[in-house]
Protein backbone atom coordinates (compact mmCIF):
# COMPACT_ATOMS: atom_id res chain seq x y z
CA UNK A 1 0.00 0.00 0.00
CA UNK A 2 1.38 3.52 -1.00
CA UNK A 3 2.17 5.99 2.31
CA UNK A 4 -0.94 8.00 2.77
CA UNK A 5 -0.26 11.65 3.72
CA UNK A 6 -1.76 12.37 7.04
CA UNK A 7 -2.12 15.87 8.61
CA UNK A 8 -3.26 16.24 12.33
CA UNK A 9 -4.63 20.31 13.85
CA UNK A 10 -3.16 19.64 17.00
CA UNK A 11 -2.13 22.39 19.84
CA UNK A 12 -0.41 21.26 22.98
CA UNK A 13 -3.16 19.37 24.43
CA UNK A 14 -3.37 17.01 21.55
CA UNK A 15 0.61 15.41 22.49
CA UNK A 16 -0.56 12.58 23.61
CA UNK A 17 -2.79 11.88 20.94
CA UNK A 18 -0.44 12.63 18.18
CA UNK A 19 2.38 10.43 20.19
CA UNK A 20 0.48 7.40 19.79
CA UNK A 21 -0.94 8.27 16.42
CA UNK A 22 2.50 8.92 15.17
CA UNK A 23 3.55 5.11 16.69
CA UNK A 24 0.57 3.81 14.74
CA UNK A 25 1.85 5.39 11.26
CA UNK A 26 5.20 4.43 10.95
CA UNK A 27 5.17 4.01 7.00
CA UNK A 28 2.87 7.04 6.31
CA UNK A 29 3.85 10.50 6.20
CA UNK A 30 2.33 12.59 9.08
CA UNK A 31 2.27 16.17 9.33
CA UNK A 32 1.59 18.36 11.99
CA UNK A 33 -0.14 21.62 12.46
CA UNK A 34 0.62 23.49 15.20
CA UNK A 35 -1.49 26.62 16.57
CA UNK A 36 0.51 29.70 17.29
CA UNK A 37 -2.14 31.51 19.13
CA UNK A 38 -0.17 31.22 22.18
CA UNK A 39 2.74 32.10 20.57
CA UNK A 40 4.62 35.65 22.65
CA UNK A 41 8.26 36.66 23.19
CA UNK A 42 9.30 36.60 26.53
CA UNK A 43 12.76 38.01 27.95
CA UNK A 44 13.80 38.21 24.07
CA UNK A 45 12.67 34.77 23.23
CA UNK A 46 10.18 33.59 21.09
CA UNK A 47 7.35 31.20 23.11
CA UNK A 48 6.13 28.92 21.20
CA UNK A 49 4.23 26.74 23.55
CA UNK A 50 1.70 24.26 21.28
CA UNK A 51 4.64 23.31 18.62
CA UNK A 52 6.97 23.10 21.47
CA UNK A 53 4.75 20.87 23.36
CA UNK A 54 4.33 18.32 20.19
CA UNK A 55 8.12 18.38 19.45
CA UNK A 56 8.84 17.11 22.70
CA UNK A 57 5.66 14.39 22.63
CA UNK A 58 7.11 13.38 19.14
CA UNK A 59 10.53 12.66 20.92
CA UNK A 60 11.80 9.10 21.36
CA UNK A 61 12.61 9.67 24.87
CA UNK A 62 10.75 12.47 26.76
CA UNK A 63 13.36 15.16 28.30
CA UNK A 64 13.90 15.37 31.73
CA UNK A 65 11.47 18.37 32.87
CA UNK A 66 13.85 20.74 34.94
CA UNK A 67 13.17 24.12 35.05
CA UNK A 68 17.21 25.20 36.38
CA UNK A 69 16.82 28.54 34.28
CA UNK A 70 13.16 29.37 35.01
CA UNK A 71 14.53 28.99 38.74
CA UNK A 72 17.46 31.45 37.96
CA UNK A 73 15.19 33.93 36.34
CA UNK A 74 13.27 33.88 39.26
CA UNK A 75 15.51 34.63 41.57
CA UNK A 76 16.97 37.67 40.01
CA UNK A 77 13.29 38.75 39.60
CA UNK A 78 12.53 38.61 35.96
CA UNK A 79 8.86 39.40 35.15
CA UNK A 80 6.49 38.07 34.33
CA UNK A 81 7.29 34.99 37.13
CA UNK A 82 4.26 33.08 34.70
CA UNK A 83 6.69 31.91 31.94
CA UNK A 84 8.04 29.16 33.43
CA UNK A 85 9.27 26.86 30.86
CA UNK A 86 11.34 24.02 30.93
CA UNK A 87 15.22 23.95 30.13
CA UNK A 88 14.81 21.83 26.95
CA UNK A 89 12.05 24.36 26.07
CA UNK A 90 14.21 27.01 26.72
CA UNK A 91 17.26 25.61 24.54
CA UNK A 92 14.62 25.49 21.62
CA UNK A 93 13.76 28.92 22.55
CA UNK A 94 16.98 30.28 22.52
CA UNK A 95 17.81 28.55 19.02
CA UNK A 96 14.66 29.50 17.51
CA UNK A 97 15.20 33.18 18.50
CA UNK A 98 18.89 33.04 17.10
CA UNK A 99 17.18 31.64 13.85
CA UNK A 100 14.44 34.00 13.22
CA UNK A 101 16.57 36.96 13.92
CA UNK A 102 18.98 35.11 10.83
CA UNK A 103 16.46 35.56 8.77
CA UNK A 104 14.60 32.35 8.49
CA UNK A 105 10.74 31.91 8.73
CA UNK A 106 8.88 30.24 12.02
CA UNK A 107 8.22 27.27 9.32
CA UNK A 108 11.44 26.68 8.95
CA UNK A 109 12.85 27.15 12.19
CA UNK A 110 10.04 24.69 13.26
CA UNK A 111 10.95 22.30 10.35
CA UNK A 112 14.53 22.41 11.04
CA UNK A 113 14.35 21.74 15.21
CA UNK A 114 11.96 18.64 13.90
CA UNK A 115 14.50 17.77 11.77
CA UNK A 116 17.13 17.97 13.85
CA UNK A 117 15.05 16.00 16.65
CA UNK A 118 14.78 13.41 13.83
CA UNK A 119 10.97 13.28 14.60
CA UNK A 120 8.82 10.46 13.07
CA UNK A 121 6.47 13.54 11.72
CA UNK A 122 6.71 16.81 10.18
CA UNK A 123 5.71 19.82 12.17
CA UNK A 124 4.35 23.45 10.57
CA UNK A 125 3.12 26.62 12.52
CA UNK A 126 -0.26 27.57 11.17
CA UNK A 127 0.83 30.70 10.70
CA UNK A 128 4.15 32.33 9.89
CA UNK A 129 3.18 35.74 11.23
CA UNK A 130 2.28 36.86 14.61
CA UNK A 131 -0.59 36.08 15.44
CA UNK A 132 -1.72 36.14 19.09
CA UNK A 133 -5.02 35.41 21.24
CA UNK A 134 -5.79 37.87 23.69
CA UNK A 135 -8.71 37.67 25.93
CA UNK A 136 -10.82 40.95 26.73
CA UNK A 137 -11.63 41.04 30.90
CA UNK A 138 -12.73 43.83 33.02
CA UNK A 139 -10.12 44.23 36.03
CA UNK A 140 -11.04 46.77 38.85
CA UNK A 141 -13.51 48.61 36.98
CA UNK A 142 -11.34 48.80 33.54
CA UNK A 143 -11.05 46.43 30.21
CA UNK A 144 -8.32 45.08 29.01
CA UNK A 145 -6.99 42.84 26.89
CA UNK A 146 -4.70 40.11 28.34
CA UNK A 147 -2.52 37.92 26.29
CA UNK A 148 -4.73 34.35 26.76
CA UNK A 149 -1.17 32.60 27.85
CA UNK A 150 -0.84 35.19 30.88
CA UNK A 151 -4.90 34.86 31.33
CA UNK A 152 -4.46 30.76 31.49
CA UNK A 153 -1.37 31.35 33.94
CA UNK A 154 -2.76 33.42 36.03
CA UNK A 155 -6.26 33.12 36.53
CA UNK A 156 -6.96 36.61 35.45
CA UNK A 157 -10.65 38.34 35.80
CA UNK A 158 -12.90 36.10 33.58
CA UNK A 159 -13.15 36.42 29.98
CA UNK A 160 -15.36 38.73 27.94
CA UNK A 161 -14.48 38.12 24.57
CA UNK A 162 -11.32 36.83 21.97
CA UNK A 163 -9.13 39.18 20.35
CA UNK A 164 -6.47 38.22 18.12
CA UNK A 165 -3.85 40.39 17.53
CA UNK A 166 -1.96 39.69 14.41
CA UNK A 167 0.34 41.26 12.47
CA UNK A 168 -0.87 39.15 9.44
CA UNK A 169 -3.20 36.29 9.93
CA UNK A 170 -3.00 34.10 6.77
CA UNK A 171 -2.44 30.74 6.90
CA UNK A 172 0.70 29.20 5.80
CA UNK A 173 2.25 28.11 2.66
CA UNK A 174 3.15 25.26 4.66
CA UNK A 175 -0.20 24.65 6.39
CA UNK A 176 -2.33 25.02 3.43
CA UNK A 177 -0.35 22.82 1.53
CA UNK A 178 -0.33 20.10 4.62
CA UNK A 179 -4.31 20.50 4.51
CA UNK A 180 -5.17 20.24 0.56
CA UNK A 181 -2.19 17.68 -0.20
CA UNK A 182 -3.70 15.32 2.39
CA UNK A 183 -5.22 12.02 2.04
CA UNK A 184 -7.04 12.23 5.30
CA UNK A 185 -6.99 15.63 7.95
CA UNK A 186 -7.72 14.75 11.70
CA UNK A 187 -8.81 17.46 14.08
CA UNK A 188 -6.82 16.13 17.43
CA UNK A 189 -8.46 16.98 20.86
CA UNK A 190 -8.25 20.53 21.58
CA UNK A 191 -9.36 22.96 23.20
CA UNK A 192 -12.46 24.65 21.49
CA UNK A 193 -11.67 28.14 22.15
CA UNK A 194 -7.99 28.34 23.51
CA UNK A 195 -6.76 26.25 20.23
CA UNK A 196 -9.18 25.43 17.64
CA UNK A 197 -10.70 28.75 17.18
CA UNK A 198 -7.40 30.94 16.31
CA UNK A 199 -5.83 28.25 14.30
CA UNK A 200 -9.34 27.81 12.30
CA UNK A 201 -9.39 31.57 11.94
CA UNK A 202 -5.79 31.48 10.12
CA UNK A 203 -6.68 32.64 6.54
CA UNK A 204 -7.54 30.20 3.72
CA UNK A 205 -7.58 27.26 6.36
CA UNK A 206 -11.06 27.00 6.74
CA UNK A 207 -11.77 27.31 2.99
CA UNK A 208 -9.40 24.92 2.28
CA UNK A 209 -11.00 22.16 5.18
CA UNK A 210 -14.28 22.95 3.22
CA UNK A 211 -12.91 22.05 -0.04
CA UNK A 212 -12.20 19.21 0.74
CA UNK A 213 -14.02 16.28 -0.45
CA UNK A 214 -13.72 13.75 2.62
CA UNK A 215 -15.10 14.89 5.87
CA UNK A 216 -12.33 16.00 8.55
CA UNK A 217 -12.16 13.54 11.09
CA UNK A 218 -12.62 15.07 14.64
CA UNK A 219 -11.50 13.56 17.81
CA UNK A 220 -13.46 14.87 21.31
CA UNK A 221 -12.70 18.13 22.41
CA UNK A 222 -10.08 18.90 25.08
CA UNK A 223 -11.32 20.67 28.44
CA UNK A 224 -11.35 24.04 28.16
CA UNK A 225 -11.59 27.28 30.82
CA UNK A 226 -12.97 29.50 27.74
CA UNK A 227 -15.01 27.45 25.78
CA UNK A 228 -17.88 29.79 25.91
CA UNK A 229 -16.28 32.09 23.75
CA UNK A 230 -15.33 29.31 20.67
CA UNK A 231 -16.46 30.24 17.14
CA UNK A 232 -18.91 27.16 15.81
CA UNK A 233 -16.77 24.57 14.33
CA UNK A 234 -19.53 24.48 11.43
CA UNK A 235 -17.26 21.85 8.89
CA UNK A 236 -18.81 18.34 8.36
CA UNK A 237 -16.80 15.92 10.32
CA UNK A 238 -16.61 12.15 11.23
CA UNK A 239 -15.98 11.76 14.99
CA UNK A 240 -13.29 9.33 15.38
CA UNK A 241 -12.37 8.49 19.45
CA UNK A 242 -8.79 7.55 19.38
CA UNK A 243 -5.75 7.25 17.14
CA UNK A 244 -6.40 4.01 16.88
CA UNK A 245 -9.69 4.70 14.79
CA UNK A 246 -7.68 7.17 12.66
CA UNK A 247 -4.98 4.31 11.67
CA UNK A 248 -8.08 2.00 10.46
CA UNK A 249 -9.63 5.26 8.88
CA UNK A 250 -6.37 5.73 7.21
CA UNK A 251 -5.81 1.74 6.87
CA UNK A 252 -3.18 1.26 8.34
CA UNK B 1 37.10 53.15 61.72
CA UNK B 2 35.46 54.83 58.67
CA UNK B 3 34.17 52.35 55.51
CA UNK B 4 37.21 52.07 53.39
CA UNK B 5 36.79 51.40 49.49
CA UNK B 6 38.55 48.81 47.70
CA UNK B 7 38.56 48.48 43.99
CA UNK B 8 39.51 44.88 42.37
CA UNK B 9 40.56 44.52 39.11
CA UNK B 10 39.40 40.93 38.30
CA UNK B 11 38.58 38.14 35.89
CA UNK B 12 37.07 35.10 35.97
CA UNK B 13 39.68 33.21 37.42
CA UNK B 14 39.97 36.01 40.63
CA UNK B 15 36.55 34.81 41.68
CA UNK B 16 37.78 32.69 45.05
CA UNK B 17 40.01 35.73 46.04
CA UNK B 18 37.10 37.91 45.38
CA UNK B 19 34.91 36.05 47.63
CA UNK B 20 37.45 35.31 50.27
CA UNK B 21 38.02 39.27 50.41
CA UNK B 22 34.55 40.05 50.15
CA UNK B 23 34.39 37.85 53.71
CA UNK B 24 36.97 39.93 55.13
CA UNK B 25 35.41 43.22 54.40
CA UNK B 26 32.13 43.22 55.41
CA UNK B 27 32.59 46.59 56.62
CA UNK B 28 34.00 48.26 53.30
CA UNK B 29 32.73 49.37 49.98
CA UNK B 30 34.16 46.58 47.96
CA UNK B 31 33.74 47.27 43.94
CA UNK B 32 35.26 44.63 40.99
CA UNK B 33 36.10 45.55 38.07
CA UNK B 34 35.31 42.75 35.98
CA UNK B 35 37.34 42.40 32.38
CA UNK B 36 35.25 41.79 28.83
CA UNK B 37 37.90 40.39 26.93
CA UNK B 38 36.32 37.22 26.93
CA UNK B 39 32.81 38.83 26.01
CA UNK B 40 31.06 37.65 22.76
CA UNK B 41 27.52 37.20 21.49
CA UNK B 42 26.46 33.34 21.33
CA UNK B 43 22.88 31.91 20.18
CA UNK B 44 21.92 36.05 20.07
CA UNK B 45 22.80 35.73 24.05
CA UNK B 46 25.30 38.37 25.52
CA UNK B 47 28.08 36.22 27.42
CA UNK B 48 30.48 37.49 30.06
CA UNK B 49 32.23 34.96 31.46
CA UNK B 50 34.09 37.14 33.52
CA UNK B 51 31.63 39.40 35.11
CA UNK B 52 29.41 35.79 35.61
CA UNK B 53 32.41 33.97 37.08
CA UNK B 54 32.63 37.34 39.46
CA UNK B 55 28.95 37.32 40.11
CA UNK B 56 28.48 33.49 40.83
CA UNK B 57 31.60 33.46 43.34
CA UNK B 58 30.05 36.46 45.53
CA UNK B 59 26.89 34.50 45.76
CA UNK B 60 26.07 33.28 49.42
CA UNK B 61 24.96 29.86 48.31
CA UNK B 62 27.08 28.92 44.67
CA UNK B 63 24.08 27.50 42.31
CA UNK B 64 24.26 24.57 41.29
CA UNK B 65 26.21 23.74 37.77
CA UNK B 66 23.88 22.02 35.65
CA UNK B 67 23.70 22.88 32.24
CA UNK B 68 20.27 21.24 30.91
CA UNK B 69 20.34 24.02 28.16
CA UNK B 70 23.42 23.53 27.05
CA UNK B 71 22.71 19.70 26.71
CA UNK B 72 19.95 20.56 24.73
CA UNK B 73 21.26 22.83 22.60
CA UNK B 74 23.62 20.02 21.54
CA UNK B 75 21.36 17.79 21.07
CA UNK B 76 19.72 20.03 18.87
CA UNK B 77 22.87 20.61 17.01
CA UNK B 78 23.54 24.10 18.07
CA UNK B 79 27.20 25.46 17.40
CA UNK B 80 29.65 26.24 18.30
CA UNK B 81 29.37 22.94 20.80
CA UNK B 82 32.43 24.33 23.24
CA UNK B 83 30.35 27.24 24.26
CA UNK B 84 28.82 25.14 27.02
CA UNK B 85 27.52 27.15 29.70
CA UNK B 86 25.75 26.22 33.29
CA UNK B 87 22.25 26.88 33.58
CA UNK B 88 22.27 30.07 36.08
CA UNK B 89 24.69 31.66 34.14
CA UNK B 90 22.50 31.18 30.69
CA UNK B 91 19.53 32.59 32.80
CA UNK B 92 21.77 35.77 33.13
CA UNK B 93 22.64 35.63 29.61
CA UNK B 94 18.93 35.78 28.39
CA UNK B 95 18.20 38.37 31.12
CA UNK B 96 21.30 40.56 30.21
CA UNK B 97 20.20 40.32 26.66
CA UNK B 98 16.55 41.08 27.19
CA UNK B 99 18.03 44.34 29.48
CA UNK B 100 20.47 45.07 26.52
CA UNK B 101 18.18 45.28 23.89
CA UNK B 102 15.82 47.89 25.78
CA UNK B 103 18.66 50.06 26.03
CA UNK B 104 20.44 49.95 29.26
CA UNK B 105 23.93 49.69 28.85
CA UNK B 106 26.15 47.05 29.95
CA UNK B 107 27.34 48.61 33.57
CA UNK B 108 23.84 48.83 34.24
CA UNK B 109 22.97 45.99 33.59
CA UNK B 110 25.60 43.83 35.71
CA UNK B 111 24.62 46.07 38.71
CA UNK B 112 21.45 45.43 38.25
CA UNK B 113 22.09 41.60 38.53
CA UNK B 114 24.41 41.98 41.22
CA UNK B 115 21.82 44.35 43.21
CA UNK B 116 19.05 41.40 42.48
CA UNK B 117 21.88 38.66 43.45
CA UNK B 118 21.76 41.14 46.83
CA UNK B 119 26.12 40.56 46.70
CA UNK B 120 28.09 41.95 48.82
CA UNK B 121 29.87 43.92 46.51
CA UNK B 122 29.48 46.17 42.96
CA UNK B 123 30.97 44.02 40.13
CA UNK B 124 31.19 46.99 36.93
CA UNK B 125 32.89 45.85 33.65
CA UNK B 126 36.18 47.46 32.47
CA UNK B 127 34.28 48.37 29.23
CA UNK B 128 30.58 49.55 28.56
CA UNK B 129 31.52 48.39 24.60
CA UNK B 130 32.44 45.20 22.80
CA UNK B 131 35.84 44.92 23.13
CA UNK B 132 37.01 41.30 22.28
CA UNK B 133 40.30 39.30 22.59
CA UNK B 134 41.62 37.46 19.07
CA UNK B 135 44.37 35.73 18.82
CA UNK B 136 45.90 35.37 15.46
CA UNK B 137 46.72 31.92 14.70
CA UNK B 138 48.52 30.13 11.35
CA UNK B 139 45.82 27.20 10.66
CA UNK B 140 46.43 25.03 7.76
CA UNK B 141 49.22 27.70 6.12
CA UNK B 142 46.18 30.38 6.78
CA UNK B 143 46.60 33.33 9.32
CA UNK B 144 43.29 33.81 10.69
CA UNK B 145 42.49 35.77 14.20
CA UNK B 146 40.50 33.51 16.54
CA UNK B 147 38.54 34.75 19.63
CA UNK B 148 39.87 34.10 22.56
CA UNK B 149 36.87 32.01 24.00
CA UNK B 150 36.93 29.58 21.36
CA UNK B 151 41.07 29.38 21.28
CA UNK B 152 40.84 28.43 25.41
CA UNK B 153 37.23 25.87 24.27
CA UNK B 154 38.95 24.30 21.55
CA UNK B 155 42.90 24.66 21.39
CA UNK B 156 43.17 25.99 18.06
CA UNK B 157 46.63 26.25 16.87
CA UNK B 158 49.68 28.01 18.82
CA UNK B 159 48.42 31.67 19.34
CA UNK B 160 50.93 34.23 17.67
CA UNK B 161 50.05 37.72 18.73
CA UNK B 162 46.81 39.77 20.36
CA UNK B 163 44.56 41.75 18.30
CA UNK B 164 41.77 43.49 20.76
CA UNK B 165 38.34 43.81 18.75
CA UNK B 166 36.68 46.98 19.84
CA UNK B 167 33.97 49.23 18.61
CA UNK B 168 35.46 51.37 21.30
CA UNK B 169 38.54 50.84 23.65
CA UNK B 170 37.44 53.03 26.09
CA UNK B 171 37.31 51.94 29.68
CA UNK B 172 33.67 52.88 31.48
CA UNK B 173 33.14 55.79 33.46
CA UNK B 174 32.41 53.20 37.00
CA UNK B 175 35.69 51.32 36.61
CA UNK B 176 37.74 54.73 35.86
CA UNK B 177 35.14 56.25 39.14
CA UNK B 178 35.91 53.07 41.08
CA UNK B 179 39.68 53.20 40.43
CA UNK B 180 40.00 57.09 40.49
CA UNK B 181 37.94 57.18 44.17
CA UNK B 182 39.11 54.03 45.93
CA UNK B 183 41.24 54.10 49.05
CA UNK B 184 42.95 50.82 48.38
CA UNK B 185 43.18 49.48 44.33
CA UNK B 186 44.12 45.34 44.16
CA UNK B 187 44.96 43.77 41.22
CA UNK B 188 43.22 40.21 41.83
CA UNK B 189 44.94 36.53 40.68
CA UNK B 190 44.65 37.33 36.89
CA UNK B 191 45.91 35.60 34.07
CA UNK B 192 48.52 38.54 32.43
CA UNK B 193 47.37 37.73 28.79
CA UNK B 194 43.90 36.36 29.19
CA UNK B 195 42.85 39.33 31.37
CA UNK B 196 45.29 41.98 32.62
CA UNK B 197 46.74 42.77 29.01
CA UNK B 198 43.00 43.51 27.54
CA UNK B 199 41.96 45.14 31.07
CA UNK B 200 44.91 47.40 31.16
CA UNK B 201 44.43 48.38 27.63
CA UNK B 202 41.15 49.71 28.38
CA UNK B 203 41.56 53.26 27.35
CA UNK B 204 41.71 55.75 30.76
CA UNK B 205 42.39 53.16 32.89
CA UNK B 206 46.31 52.77 33.05
CA UNK B 207 46.06 56.72 33.20
CA UNK B 208 43.87 56.16 36.40
CA UNK B 209 46.35 53.81 38.10
CA UNK B 210 49.39 55.52 36.98
CA UNK B 211 48.07 59.06 38.54
CA UNK B 212 47.10 57.12 42.10
CA UNK B 213 49.69 57.98 44.90
CA UNK B 214 49.66 54.72 46.24
CA UNK B 215 51.27 51.51 44.39
CA UNK B 216 48.80 48.73 43.09
CA UNK B 217 48.36 45.76 45.44
CA UNK B 218 49.16 43.02 43.49
CA UNK B 219 48.52 39.37 44.17
CA UNK B 220 50.07 36.48 42.55
CA UNK B 221 49.89 35.68 38.19
CA UNK B 222 47.46 32.74 37.74
CA UNK B 223 48.35 30.56 35.32
CA UNK B 224 47.87 31.38 31.27
CA UNK B 225 48.71 29.33 28.36
CA UNK B 226 49.40 32.32 26.34
CA UNK B 227 51.38 34.26 29.37
CA UNK B 228 53.98 35.05 26.49
CA UNK B 229 51.91 37.37 24.86
CA UNK B 230 51.44 39.46 27.63
CA UNK B 231 51.65 43.54 27.98
CA UNK B 232 54.52 44.19 30.80
CA UNK B 233 52.42 45.34 33.52
CA UNK B 234 54.77 48.96 34.03
CA UNK B 235 52.66 50.05 37.64
CA UNK B 236 54.77 50.51 41.02
CA UNK B 237 53.07 47.40 42.71
CA UNK B 238 53.40 46.25 46.41
CA UNK B 239 52.85 42.20 46.56
CA UNK B 240 50.37 40.62 48.53
CA UNK B 241 49.76 36.84 48.62
CA UNK B 242 46.31 36.74 49.90
CA UNK B 243 43.15 38.29 50.74
CA UNK B 244 43.88 38.34 54.07
CA UNK B 245 47.14 40.71 53.33
CA UNK B 246 45.00 43.05 51.97
CA UNK B 247 42.79 43.31 54.51
CA UNK B 248 45.78 43.86 56.79
CA UNK B 249 46.79 46.52 54.34
CA UNK B 250 42.90 48.33 54.55
CA UNK B 251 43.34 47.60 58.26
CA UNK B 252 40.30 45.50 58.54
Amino acid sequence: MAAMRVTVLAGAESAPFVRELASLLPAHDLTVVASVARDQWVHGLKRTPDADALLDGLRAEPSSATSRVAEELAALGAEPRWAHDDDATLARQVLRTELLAAGFGLAEVTAALAARLALPATVVPVSEHRTELHVVVTDAGERRAVHVEEHLATGTAEAESLVVVSTDDSASDAALAAVRDADVVVLAPVRPTVTRTPLLRAGGLRDALAARPAPLLAAPEADDPLAALADPLELPVTTVGSPADVAAAVGA
